[in-house]
Order: structure tokens, then C-alpha cells, then sequence
């Protein structure tokens, strides 16, 4: 998996402030605990002058799939009807790994293996003249998908607080956990409370 | 594929005319061609009051992994973390069965092998003690799925007409023409000029 | 002010009960209590699948300027543009009847005059030829409005919840709370929790 | 009317590039005819990976009443219930200043009579101890506001598209055309066709 910021607005805080002080005509202050009381007293909706755009890659099909179910924010993911998946990486779940522990047996070099008999089956219908966007149909969740992904900040608190919970799948969740760390850097006062509610 | 209409607004085109009448403070006139005015002049907002539920099985993944890119759309959706895929449906594409005409042999066959190839391979991981959500990683994007889904004529008008293009993909071509085509018999003016350009 | 409900979605907490029943693959049980568990473990998203449209009247437009700040819905307005405010009507706040008890005199007598001498400046300018659109520049806040409203019953918790509040401004606190009486009595187990906290 | 562009995503046409460039795993190319094709061909999602903020003073409210419509934007306005308009600023439509024109006599005197008429009944309401939120009762639509308002580029597009059109009330259509100016100097490939559509 790998999370690259790409895009963020410029002095996200500062707009914030801006933008609730605007509403009530009190001129700028610049206070640090001023974004942390919009938050705790309700007031979200000036969050959402601010937004960040995220470069996703090495994450699975199964993960894409449950993310775009966040309506409000905008993606742009690779076509499995576009590009031919002739190589296709794939998402091995840590859960693979652990069995090794447990029973003994490589179980790593299994799923491996049959990762590499779905690759032969979609190869074969591409050889038998399928075009992308069907051969796909024999592709797994596995897969590994590249996707561009922007939210404002008042939807990627709400995106952070429900997929970094402990139920939560853990795909997504160390993605959210990734993306959580990152915007803590850059926009510090939006994300102080999901920080220390789920960081440690 | 199966596709039912399960809910929709009584009376749509009713209280669509009743909407924009609102606007002008015109009287309610049930004239037929009213809405369809409405639409040439592009004043589609009216169309959101009225809204329309369908119950979808039978459809690939891959299917509703782009249907949900609609996002002004409801979606509630079989899980395949809660939901054990012991035997999965599977969706054959049309072309498929296009090789058997084209170079003989018995493609279907081939197909359907694979797609018990990949079931035992879910099957293995289950039985090592996978999660379902971990073993189906191994699971197809041709896999059937069931989804409720609601929108309002307005954005299933939007929908329609971008799925029902002849560059769209053909599993989500074929649902959006049956869609339109239960959307006209419930709202015909609201469709009609969509089932004009795309049924004949 | 008038509030009616004009569209509901037929047996709207089957609809809903058979959207989280997809979800899990289980089987429909009509069990009340069921729609309230969801809520309370936050599985709201099932409710979008049902909605509810309101016609209002008799509000201000300074009402009508705040509501449609909830974006998750869907309204049809009279027009200021279109419609001719040659008699128009206005909300008097109660706070200005609590005056007279108050401080005596009649207050309510003052507001009418200046309502009085309000649509007397937009005659004027109607009469000397000023378009709809520009007289209205003339016209108050306290002008009477119609708006056709519709959200889901998601967005509609969601809405009744934020302006029921204590601090809300008065007329979209009552109209709100009226709003929650109808929806109460219509799908009892969705705004069972909302109904207790704010009506009793 | 005071139009300021606050915030906008760094080299915004670089970013909606890569969008698109990810959909089809194709390399990044930076041609300048790239984004208008794909605008022409309909894919305008990749658009939304940008937006801009402005900050919008000296319209009226109105201009803001229709504004808050177009629903995909996020607002930020100063409140009628926590600012005291002691002294509030107005527009005057031009038609006002048409009819000294066409009629003779100083229509603008009398328009700013009527205004300061106004100003002296929600004075009387504020003295006799009104809460700002019902004093506002008496105001105007004709009084100033201001606004903070972003919105990725696709909804930029949309918004000009219909408030730049001959048949949009002219103080939106102003500051639309003011907006579309701005956006084109920052972003041409993407406001190129409007642009020229709308200003020559």
C-alpha cells in the first residue's frame, strides 16, 4: 500500500477560520483552539473549505469497492475495462501470513500459486480473444487498483472516524490510519481529536 | 439478471407538476405535455421530488463496483464480509458464448470450470480458517450480488442516459434498458424521450 | 405557517428493514425494534431507501433561506422573480406580541404598518416599471414563502434533530418540530428516539 | 460587488491531468488540448480533483438565496442572527438608475430613501428590544452580505454554465461572468470553452 498526499489547500486552517469568522463578522485571530471548538461545539460545515487529494496505490479491488461507498468525496480509479491486467499485482491479507504461524505450512506460496492460476485463466481468455472488460470477470478482489481520491476535510473526518474503528475491515482501516497520520501533520487542529482517539 | 421494482412515488408525474407549479404559482393543470417541457428547457430539479427503489440480483461485482459511482443514489448491498460465499452465482459474459459460434469448442465449459476452480479455492481458505472477508480476496468480479437501490427520476434520468450509450459496458447497458423501460410504463412523460433514443 | 405531508414512501419501515436484511442475507421479520437498533449502532444508511416530501407555506423566507442550507434534499420554491408580491404576505415573530405584554401599546399595530409601508415602496416601483425581479429588492425577510421539500428519512433525522434544538431560531425550531410529530406517527420506529427527546 | 479568489488547488490542471492519466494507466503528457477533449467528450469527473474558494462581499441576499441552490458547493455566510445590521449596506439594481433615464427624477434618491426608511424600522425593533434574528424580520433582500464559497471545478462549470445564460437574473449573472474570468485566467483549458461562450 502506498499513500501519497498530492494536493492540499493552501494554509488549510487559515481559510477555516476565515470562513467561521465570516459568519459571525469577528476578524481573524489566528488561534489554535479556535478550529478545536468549531469541532466540539458542531460547526463542521467550515471544514469544508479545505480539502486533500490522495494518491492510493497497492490497495485492493475489495478496498476500492468499499470506499467509494463515501459519496461525498470524488475518485478516479484505474479501468479494469482500459488497461489490460496481464501482470495484475494483487493484496495479500495479513491473515495469510499468520496461519504460517499457527498450523505450520507455507501458506504465502499457496495463495501465490493461486493468484497465479487466476492470472493464467484471464491470459487464456485474453488468447482466445475477450476483450479487457470481460477477461476481467475472472480477476479477484485481490487485485491491486490505483485510485485518486479527494474529500474536504469535514468528510475525511467523518471517512477517518468510521474506518479506523477496531470493526472496521482492516484494509481500509490501515489506510485510514495512514491518512489520518498524514493530514494530522499538515492540518493539526482538524484532526487532534481522531489523532489521539486513534493513535497511540 | 432479475430487476424489480419494489418502491416508487405515488403519483410521480402528480406531484412533479405540483412542484414546478409551486414555483409560478400557476394552478394544477394535469396536462400530459407539461413535464415534458419541463425537461426540453431543462428545468429537471422538479424531478427530484419524485423517486424510485429497485431490488437488483443477479449481477456481477463488477457491475455494481461502477453502478455505485452514481452518487446521488442510495445503495444497500450483500456483504461478502457477513455473507459466506460457499457457492457463489456467477455472471457468464455474452462473449463468451460468442467464441463457441466463432471457433467451436465448448467455451461455456472452460468458464464454468474456472469459476469452480476459484470456488474451491475460496473453499480452502475457509476451511484453513480464513474469514469470509479475508477468503474473499480470491473472489471474482464475477461474482453475482444483490442490491437495493434507490434514486430520483432526476438522477435516474442521468443515469439511463449515460449507461444505456452503446459505449457503456454491456452488463450495466442491459440493466439501465430494463430500467427505463419499467421507469416508462410507472412515468412515461419523465421518460419518454430517453425511451424513444434508447428502445426501438 | 401550514405544513403538510404530501408523498411518503409506501410502508416505509419494510422498505428499510429489507435493505439491512440484503446487506446480511438474512430473512425479513418485521420485528419493531430491529429499525431502532440500527440506528442506535449507527446503520443509518438504510434509511435513505425511504422518503418524505413536505408542502410549506406561511413561512418567512428568511426560514426558507436557512433551510436550504441542507444540501441533501430537494426543493421547489415560489419564485420572487415570477410571482408578483402585490399582496404579500408576512410572519410576525412572537416576540413582538410579547411586547405588548411587556412594555404595553400595540406593537403588533406598528409591524403592520411597516409591512404596510414595505409593500407601498414595492407598488411604487411596480408602478413606474421596475421587473418583478428588481421590486422584490424591496421585499423583507418576514415575506411569506411556499416551498415543496424532500428529503430522505436519513437527511430528515438528521435535519429535525439539528434545528429542534434549544438554540435554533424559533420558526424553523417549530416548523421542524411539527415536522417530527407527522414523521412520528407515519414510521414511528425511525424517529422514535428523536420523537422522546424533543416533544413531550 | 467584490469577487476575490481565496483559495485554489495548486496547478490544478497538472492534478485533473493525472486523474485521468490513472484511469488509463497512460503516462503524463501535459498537452494543453488534453483537458479540453476531455471536457468535450463528457468526462468531466476527473475536474473535480480541483476547486476554488472565493470570497464574494456586496451582493444581496438575494443574490445568496439563489445561490445556495447548486447544492455540490460548501458556504460560509455572515449571519443575520449574530451580526446586528445597524447599518446595512443595499443594492440598487440598474434599472433603478434606467429610470432617471428614461423618466427623469432621481429615482436613486428615492430608492435610498425607502432603504433608510428600512434601516430606521429595524432600528425601532432593535430599540425596543428585539433580538438581532427578528429585527432582521424587516430587512431587505436588497441588503449586502458576504460569502465564502468553494467548489471544485465540474460544479464551477455547471454553475457558470446556467447563471452566465442571457435569462439569468443579472446580479448572478454578473458575478458569474466575474468568477468565469478569474477561473480562466488561472485554469484556461478547463474554463476555455465558457469562456468563450460567454465573454467576447
Amino acid at each position: 500500500m502506498k499513500i501519497e498526499l498530492i494536493r492540499i489547500t493552501e494554509n488549510p486552517e487559515e481559510i477555516i477560520e476565515q470562513a467561521a469568522r465570516t459568519c459571525y463578522k469577528s476578524s481573524f485571530k489566528n488561534n489554535p483552539s479556535f478550529i478545536r471548538n468549531l469541532i466540539k461545539s458542531g460547526h463542521e460545515s467550515v471544514l469544508e473549505h479545505a480539502s486533500a487529494t490522495f494518491q492510493i496505490s497497492g490497495v485492493s479491488r475489495a478496498l476500492t469497492h468499499q470506499l467509494a461507498r463515501h459519496r461525498l468525496a470524488s475518485y478516479s480509479q484505474q479501468s479494469q475495462r482500459y488497461v489490460k491486467e496481464d501482470q495484475f499485482e494483487y493484496v495479500i491479507p495479513p491473515s495469510v501470513e499468520d496461519l504460517i504461524e499457527k498450523k505450520g505450512g507455507d501458506f504465502v506460496a499457496v495463495y501465490k500459486n493461486h493468484m497465479r492460476q487466476i492470472q493464467e485463466m484471464y491470459n487464456y481468455w485474453k488468447k482466445e480473444g475477450l476483450k479487457n472488460e470481460d477477461a476481467r470477470f475472472l480477476l479477484p478482489n485481490a487485485c491491486c487498483t490505483e485510485i485518486i481520491m479527494t474529500a474536504n476535510m469535514r468528510e475525511w473526518r467523518h471517512i477517518v472516524n468510521i474506518r479506523c474503528d477496531k470493526n472496521a475491515q482492516w484494509e481500509i482501516r490501515n489506510m485510514c490510519l495512514e491518512i489520518l497520520k498524514i493530514l494530522y501533520l499538515k492540518t493539526p487542529n482538524v484532526f487532534h481529536d481522531l489523532y489521539n482517539k486513534y493513535t497511540n
